[in-house]
């Protein structure tokens, strides 16, 4: 029986076309938010927050904008109030109901912020309180892990990336849906799924890293393989990794490196796989196109898509390879242990 | 024989007294180059970046401005300008010869940001090209890990704080060095040092958590455990890990669990501890009183210091376990494999 997980993941090019859609047209009200602004504050949570990191990349390197990952405590715990006049402020939820992320964007605003909200929840509280909601047409997930939730967050955050001035054509994002599915195709036909999926049943944990536009999709692939395979799963930028930890990677703690084609850190990601074979470690490979497919010891292939838009593909392989892993293991991908769908994180 | 590691964790009381003498009169200069700012971005890697984690939460509960750490793939890779008016740069390098963070620092300036130097690395290029140079005084360290020139930049950091206006006593500072030999005592006298090195001897990985101002804390025990001990640690805030891969965490997955006393985040950190011991997994506290202590398996004690300056003290029962774990392990502390002392990242 497909899980529901694979079923959810097949169902993202479609959700990415409606997502697209609905939100070009809302460039209007982003632009008149973003001009009142200067720089991005992203508020958000787990799968919500490696896509903030995502649109921190596309906020920095193509609209040339800061961009600042908030300390959600500072609102909820310390309650201490910042000058963020100037500052936009954008929470990520895909239910819109996870309390610490209303309150932290609800904070953001009394302390002068213009607010923006992406969110799948349509009529949530996330998306009554943002002064502009990003609503992402998902559908409803079931499966635990998030997946098409988390895309849609990718191409909510590229609209909003554009109405910040970025310098891209936003007709790339109607190129994604179409090439999602050629990827999946591709990646399913390959035996690099299969054959990474039984080495990393064998180990406790495996180091997960890219450096840029890719990074948060490492650190999302890293959170998945946390949640629903219940490995030792470390993300780490690639200059992290080098400049300390890279003494974890060994016989038994493979490096999964991940990268897009185009990227000016695309060299020093291929050299860092070169680096941990050479070290005698092993590395699956995710993208990065033949520089990087040849630098790992297995590869999965990436989108053919143009940088600022490659994580939305980037992740489908990483996707594919968890659902596999997590049968592999005899975990139900659909409901791994210890996890419900509305996460509140408490005081 | 005595690591050169064990023999630095002593030394650091006295590297605090002196970094503390000579960074307190450099107050009037600090002062002056955050008149003319708002907000701070911190550059970093590897220990000098879970430094930074401290001062941003230093600067947003204790100064009220908004803290952001800096990609400095964007200055170095992508090669692309931010509007940095009124922002204070504030860049950390243990030798200060990084070559990424010195390009960053000065990419920033560039960028319009005044910009402020924390170096042990006296002459270095990144005390030289910085406005403000905070020298620490940590002396030469020989081990690998670092021990007092982490300290001592966390000590810089504070004297930072209080520049940017932080609502504290500054005299607290002069109290740290005591409560630090104090600490180390109590904790090499304990039986808990042992035993928990022991326990860690057996697994492959493990979850170190926190939040606020601890959060910078277990994040670097998480790296130190990483390089020194090729344990798969994983660093989390507690938040994160209530929102997702608390799932990682088992039988063979213990948790490390900091808090400090007198802080805001504590009560959810004594939660999430009884939290993990109820799925049957072992915790092990470090700090956080009587009631992080009576929630873990194991504990080991934390500074009695005001929370504001608690991190310096909370490491170094995190140090010493990490000395006694590599030992146990048979790694030699002073020289764990694939490390230098200067780090280059590349490009």
């Amino acid at each position: 029986m497909t899980s529901r997980m694979r079923q959810e993941i097949g169902q993202q090019p479609e959700a990415l076309r409606q997502t697209v859609a609905t939100l070009l047209p809302e460039l209007g009200a982003v632009r008149a938010a973003a001009a009142r602004t200067r720089q991005v504050l992203f508020i958000a949570r787990g799968s919500s927050d490696n896509a903030a990191v995502y649109g921190r990349y596309l906020s920095e390197a193509y609209a040339g904008r800061l961009g600042t990952l908030a300390a959600p405590s500072i609102a909820t715990s310390y309650k201490r109030r910042l000058d963020l006049d100037g500052v936009l402020a954008v929470a990520i939820s895909q239910s819109g109901r996870t309390e610490e992320i209303v309150e932290t964007l609800e904070w953001a605003k009394a302390c002068g912020a213009v607010t923006v909200g992406v969110t799948n929840g349509e009529g949530s509280p996330l998306a009554e309180a943002a002064d502009v909601a990003l609503l992402t047409k998902a559908g409803e997930e079931l499966a635990v892990p998030a997946t098409k939730t988390y895309t849609t967050q990718l191409a909510a955050l590229a609209v909003l990336a554009v109405g910040l001035g970025a310098d891209v054509d936003p007709d790339d994002l109607l190129r994604v849906p179409d090439e999602m599915e050629r990827l999946i195709a591709e990646t399913e036909g390959s035996d690099a799924l299969e054959k990474i999926a039984a080495e990393l049943a064998k180990v406790p944990g495996t180091v997960v890293s890219a450096r840029g536009i890719a990074f948060g999709t490492a650190l999302e692939l890293a959170l998945k393989l946390k949640e629903a395979c219940y490995l030792h799963a470390m993300g780490l930028s690639y200059a992290d990794l080098l400049h300390g930890p890279i003494a974890v990677v060994d016989a038994d703690t493979p490096a999964i490196v991940l990268g897009a084609e185009g990227s000016p850190t695309l060299e020093g990601t291929v050299a860092l796989a070169e680096r941990v074979t050479g070290a005698g470690a092993r590395v699956y490979g995710i993208g990065g196109g033949a520089d990087l497919a040849s630098a790992a010891s297995v590869a999965l292939p990436g989108p053919r898509l143009p940088e600022w838009v490659a994580p939305l593909g980037l992740i489908v392989p990483g996707q594919l390879l968890v659902e596999r892993l997590a049968r592999t293991l005899g975990i139900d991908p659909d409901n791994p242990r210890g996890l419900r769908k509305v996460t509140q994180t408490g005081a």
